[in-house]
């Protein structure tokens, strides 16, 4: 079909040769690219619940008690599959306004999938060992690193106008800076935090995610209504 | 490939700016939300069968009569693979008629698909503990909560016209909306019914669905053919 | 974007209530499936390697004879994907044909997907109990029911050129059926064979293959090359 | 969505028997091949992280130390990402590049799906057997026999332009076909050298794809810069 499509824009536009080099670029690696990010989000979504073994018990009574032992497990897979949400997104938004790719592009995408197929791990590891605080630092680890990956992504693409449309706002350039670098920066006070108090830490995971998911979609509905 | 379609639109409609602001969102959200949402169902399909796992005995007379063991969870397989087709085919129906997007709209989403997602735990539950009352419970509840959410969907996106072309016949409207409440109250009236029978809660699951299947694909069926 | 391009469309071919009822069923419904199908297929033959256990022994002698000790889950893994392979071919092919849906169409599709889904389980049977015949026939029922089912889709949307071009080479039509039918009855015949030998039912399945894509690609090959 | 394009495009290039049939193969066969490589690759890399257990100590101590007894998995798990990112990308260099498809072209995809498809099961091999040379050897021959099929492929594609635009720059298809063919000869070199030195090999693994990415990056991006 995109061959199709491609003719046509052909017989619009003349020769191929004339066509800017940036268009052909973006048709190739950030369709595919999409495709591979949203493919790797549905399924990292998907396997998280994975982790929450059915329990095999011999009475209808063990079986209750067995399923209120999985809250953990249960409330790792809500927390997660919400950040999830956000980190997916977030990506969704940098990718409306990206209009060309290159090398280092197509390695940062590389990189952030690298970090999100690892929290079906994380999660798991949280949702096991609750009360250790190994797991809550390695779950928030993974965050972080998520994060400030996702926020590179933005400071690469936005600096120097590299991969954005040159003519885009200013104010929206920064403001999506701002959120990228905040929602890294409270889960890193989450990791310090969780050397004192593992509740508290989880409560900034689940409270950073809030604040960047508040404020990315707040971005996203300024944006398509500037009268605003 | 978007990019460059983008372009001859824009020719076509003259500048950016003069673009409806819906059409934009529209495209961003609802395109990926569809990727997502059809990732997402194809994996849990898919992660339905991984709950029957493989008997390995040592003759040819015990594996026959392993794999007859395994019936309650090849019915469970079967159950939830088409009570997902329903809701899958629910969610394309409402995508049909969907022209904007915005906050509401991608959270009510994320919510939809946690729930989702957690179907292959339920289903594996209710194949293992088919003879206890919580499992069928807990399998019911999950069916109602994402029913539940898929009316609440409909329910945001029709009222007052929000992310629907208000041009779209009332009846359609109104036709859904009764078909997705409908769903939900046949799962939370099986979740009642379980305390007393499993088996005719059971029953009830698979009348509900193919009630919803059926009433909904006659809306659709309708609805491309007007002089019905 | 398909909203756009709808909207291109609309202008080119007058208000919306004039476009002939099965191009809008076939957008919404085709594309979906097809994400769908294709969603699952890539989900399924992913899956076929999970059958196939990492060992985790104490020597390097231990370790090869453990790998050796393998071959027959690898040999399913194999078998499997290359009859995945051409039921994901055959499905391709009929799409390309197909121009409209319906409710039988979805539920077929549907009915498809969930025997597709079960192949990782009847693929790991087999891979672990080469040697019963209670592995080699359950394998091969779930590829005969598959199998049929793919030919009753291709009878029902041929069928009074019901979803498909009515000028469509009616050479196409009746080579696609023949070949959908000769498959399954291959497979039959191999479940046969399955209780006088193993290894020949398991060759029958290969070759059942080997001929059904020789076939169907064949039908393609010439399809598109009329002169032929 | 695409059979509307499919009209607009009879309606510009009149009958559809005017139509040069390998537009026709490609809108069929490439698009959906794409849709099921991506598929597959997204699965595979998020499948890798599923061998990485997470451990359920006594103690937040011994839950540390069984955290770095998991590095090898771990590192198993970056180098197989970054492995497959390498064959996504060359895959999608090569879909850039293509115009039409056949028999040949199909089956070669599936076969390097099949192989993509085992690459969990090394990788767990690899993590679990660090110590053992059989586990880097099969990695290797894991990755060698990926390799040369993606160089065959692009062979069969190249070779007299089977498949491409034959007015593609031949420097861009000789480039290629040195790069894809370096990329399994540095697997096998160090599927030799892992008889003498186990972590040689796999540096060897790490500096093949560090090569390979380079090269393939350096010709995208040239081919995109023709003044370079």
């Amino acid at each position: 079909m995109r061959f199709f499509t491609l003719q046509i824009i052909h017989r619009f536009r003349g020769s191929r040769n004339t066509i800017p080099y940036e268009y052909v670029d973006n048709d190739i690696s950030n369709r595919r690219i999409e495709t591979l990010v949203d493919g790797v989000f549905a399924i990292v979504l998907t396997l998280l619940v994975l982790e929450i073994k059915s329990p095999h018990p011999d009475s209808n009574l063990r079986l209750t008690q067995q399923l209120i032992a999985l809250s953990p497990k249960i409330f790792a897979y809500f927390l997660s599959f919400f950040i999830l949400g956000l980190l997916w997104f977030g990506h969704q938004m940098m990718a409306h306004y990206v209009k060309r790719s290159d090398r280092a592009h197509i390695l940062l995408n590389l990189l952030f999938l690298m970090f999100i197929s690892l929290i079906p791990f994380s999660a798991a590891l949280l949702g096991e060992n609750l009360p250790y605080h190994a797991a809550t630092m390695v779950y928030g680890i993974n965050l972080f690193v998520t994060g400030l990956i996702q926020y590179l992504q933005w400071e690469y693409m936005s600096g120097k106008n590299r991969l954005i449309d040159p003519e885009l706002d200013r104010r929206i350039v920064r403001a999506m800076q701002k959120t990228f670098l905040t929602i890294p920066l409270i889960y890193g006070v989450a990791i310090g935090v969780s050397f004192v108090s593992i509740p508290a830490a989880l409560l900034l995971y689940g409270l950073g995610t809030v604040i960047g998911a508040t404020k990315i979609t707040a971005i996203f509905h300024r944006s398509h209504n500037p009268q605003l």
